[in-house]
């Protein structure tokens, strides 16, 4: 699979005192989103593989702002996969109200092993979950 | 003045199930060093300039993750005007732990003018606030 | 209407480094079911009626916790009417995964009209927002 | 010690539409404030105990709103000790700006073993952490 579309409406605890939604939670949208497209493939983000803890640190983060969304607006959020490394994933989002695009979003995670003891390590993407992800076509 | 320094300590409900702070909350990181640094100038982020209300939405935002930081870490937060355009300002923002990068990210804001009935629209910077700021020199 | 369910599936950004929801994360979580409760009967939490800005700030908030919840799970929340003032409503809250019983909380709210110049003023709640809302039956 | 003052400016991402700080944060800082207790009293929330991971999940939190909070504004946070239990303990807040009384909530929380495995265990307080608390008296 190589994209995904979800909804989410904005909350009240999303805004700000501009009355818009507050810039840093549309990076929150983008995770819950990327979260939203492993499970929809049968997967999970944080889980174990050979004995392993598999995890996803954020190693860049971006989002350009188009126009305001604000509280009770429903947003269309669109994945897709922008690059499929052998170590790290990127995702580009896509928010819309209707027609109105809100922002454009992009996230790289690299693939973890945690240790509790070691912290983390970059590892290649495990088959069982490499499998499920290709990368979008260039638009 | 061209940059500035303030320190944060890491809270509890910054960091993630991950064990560590959640990426989404270097952009209120910066987002508050911002604050602190107008607030330093002896202005504020939000005012009444000539009876219009000023604000500074986001236009774009962005951040690169080098090292994780935890619960407690007492992050050194340095910013610098990368940019002074006519109607909007970048800032570019390192975090460290001591000597260790932690992230470095951006933040770019357009000044804008807050109306209750049209919504916001993008207006040169006042000068009252403009004269504050100005660009550092390149590294 | 006096009661009213929902469902909310948990986020990691939900999460902090003990593996759990953040406790603060259920008072929004309640908000939102308020706000669900209130959109289910065909209103708005903030609009104007009779050109007065009416919103709900909040004047008592607790939760008592039973049992952890993580990442991934799918919450369901119960809201009930537990009481119905003339200026104030105080909802309750269940929140269970299956069987389990996760938290359970309260919410007051005052009815306000919002005047940009002097702030908030309690109101009685208007009528039409009032013949919506019953209180529920004692248990 | 059984009290403890500290301060903290309203940040822009703790006010909601409203214009004011949403009601959950207010217990993201009562937490803060317990940490920089726990830190003034030369110990730390999450430590290692002979050779056991303690932690302090929440099991009740309440919080009255007297008065809105806003952005910029410094409050002053009193923290005292309401209840030394054998496992758990109790805090009371005061945030007050200048003589205005803002908010008053409370926090209890248990003493736990953290076990990767099997979960969290109540443990009575271990007295190198029990040693250092005690109840303020009555009012």
């Amino acid at each position: 699979m190589h994209q995904f579309s979800c909804q989410r409406r904005v909350e009240f605890s999303d805004t700000d005192m501009g009355g818009i939604v507050h810039f840093a939670r549309f990076f929150v949208f983008m995770e819950t989103a990327e979260h939203e497209f492993i499970r929809a493939l049968g997967s999970n983000v944080h889980r174990e593989i050979d004995g392993k803890k598999i995890g996803w640190p954020r190693v860049a983060a971006s989002c350009d702002y188009k126009a305001p969304a604000r509280f009770g607006d429903l947003l269309d959020i669109h994945l897709k996969v922008v690059r499929k490394g052998v170590k790290s994933m990127t995702y580009g989002f896509d928010f819309r109200r209707g027609d109105t695009l809100i922002a454009r979003g992009s996230l790289t995670a690299a693939c973890c092993e945690l240790d509790p003891e070691t912290g983390m390590r970059a590892i290649p993407i495990p088959p069982v979950i490499a499998d499920l992800l290709e990368e979008a076509p260039e638009d």
